[in-house]
């Protein structure tokens, strides 16, 4: 993606047993690696589980936190984050709703991402079928935290949605489904990356 | 409590099984009763759960939701929050932490409590401990929203611990092992309410 | 249902709420109360929970453990197992296969109930659509525990459900959605509790 | 451990992240690799949860369940036991009690582990401080299932602890602590494989 000049940022979140390997892929190339999720526990005696430390441990930059898939008590996000900030990892916290992306901005994450669960996966994306709930998730959280970067997400297909998205007030976009189950993932990631950069750049 | 004049607001949250007795009992008294969770269902088939609608049934005006011995996702919270306003149900969101009061402020309840949870049922009270827990609680919670009553819980003893609440700027307390496991818990009660009315009236 | 000259036993299993109702209106009558669920904890802080104390305090004599809209942790249907009995309530435990009905018995609980959840609230009765699933049941309990009463259910419709399913080696059924959406259901209770007795007596 | 002669199976139990890295580590030597849990989901949309296909897929040969740190839902330990027969990998089910233990064992997994959750991390082992639940734990779990494979774990601290296990009736031993905050886990690993050998050999 060097032809983007750096002015898009790529984040790429495997499943657990995949992150060394995607680490040490990316190492180099400025695209980062986040954890789907980390388990609210201290590393010890916890079998099973996924604190942030042995995430940390295995490379990641940064974690997802209350995923639609993966929901978290309101007590677990904010002391995950807390613990994330004091171990330098990033957080990003996802929300079904403006009220719930306003309630994960006032614990202070550093992106927010707003999802109406009943698009996720659809391929009908939030930009085009509820715009209201980009605005509206917008407008919420700054008036509670003015510098959390915000995301949407849900039905994300191609590089026009993620322009609506970011023409809406937002900063970029979650999407799994579209480049996943894509024939050449690559070209959707450029194809997305480069609606972007057209957005931000205001072109 | 006809003494103190209306001045000050009583609710009970018994266990679900006693919710009818106690309703029966207090009606007309101004007492009202809340119960002590809802579970994030629709009425049906949900063997052994509460629905919002089962509650309001059995004669409940109102609903704690997120206690610290009964967390709830994020997400639960706010469908349960709104669909109880819908139903004509109050609110008494629980938190821990001032940054977690402000984020379910952000969900619109009718009340949030802030509770340490390291002092609950341990008789040493939040007000004499961590008074800076409720400043700051009060502090952020108003950032977010200018309307909900705040209130504050966790090791409440007596008729000091309230007076201490309220003058630190909330508008009462959850209280529950101090009258709970009282010898005369109606004194209990009393004192806690005549200290509430010094504390809102100035005295 | 005099007229079975006791021959059926009936047992209720109303929500949380209206189980002293239920219990008052039923006393005399020879029909029993069950609880629907019973969390896993002891009296005490636990805002929101049932623990097995408060319900038998309601006036249960038994309780449902597991149920397929409230399944749990086995080493908590375990617990919950031994503490009923201490406490002198049966404990009615279901299972989705034969395996796990087998699996619970082993725990030796007063009754065994294998549902099929795919038919469960459908009106098509596990005893016409799966009778390979009560006769597979009860092969498999019985090699486990040859005193534990075994029932079925999921889509029970009719008396004739009930016939066949004690028929099949089974000692009765759990119903809901037949009789709570009936128009008359006293009429269906009665059509299933005479089928019962048909089918006990060889008829 | 050549020096075993093949007669002492070795399974390690490392988190997600380091599935792949020990995988590849051991390749060769004889040492298997299990999960430490997984959770029951289809492989799709199921963000920061692991489905048996996608631990297969990081190559490990079999998988813990319902570890006394990660309890599971009943019906959850049956599916997980079927869907991992039919792929190729092996179960090792864990429980708190020798009732438990029998319960599993009916869901015909390859291994069951008992494992007294009050004695687990502490160093007080199993085998010296309640030989009872050993025994009384081959004997419940052998009337349900005459195959599977029995463990017990809780304390193990060194090869004494082994052999007692063995010489009770068990085919050796689950052990986290003694190891993996020894200062040479080889050596005791080594101590705990000698003292095995020993036991299964009668010496």
């Amino acid at each position: 993606m060097k032809e983007l000049g750096g002015g898009v940022e790529i984040v790429l979140a495997p499943p657990y047993t995949e992150i060394r390997r995607v680490v040490e892929e990316v190492t180099g190339s400025g695209v980062r690696v986040f954890a789907q999720h980390a388990d609210p526990v201290e590393p010890g005696a916890v079998t099973g589980f996924m604190p942030l430390e042995g995430l940390k441990e295995a490379g990641v930059s940064g974690v997802i936190l209350n995923h639609s898939e993966h929901r978290l008590k309101l007590a677990d996000i904010n002391s995950l984050v807390k613990k994330a900030a004091k171990l330098g990892l990033e957080t990003l916290v996802c929300a079904d709703e403006p009220e719930t992306g306003a309630a994960v901005a006032a614990l202070e994450p550093n992106y927010v991402a707003v999802e109406p669960p009943e698009l996720i996966g659809t391929g009908i994306s939030v930009s085009k079928a509820k715009p209201e709930v980009i605005i509206r998730s917008v407008e919420l959280i700054r008036r509670v935290n003015s510098r959390v970067v915000i995301l949407t997400g849900a039905g994300i297909t191609d590089g026009q949605d993620v322009y609506s998205a970011i023409r809406y007030g937002t900063s970029g976009v979650l999407v799994a489904s579209a480049i996943v189950k894509a024939k050449d993932p690559y070209s959707v990631i450029r194809d997305m990356a480069v609606s972007a950069l057209k957005a931000v750049t205001g072109q």
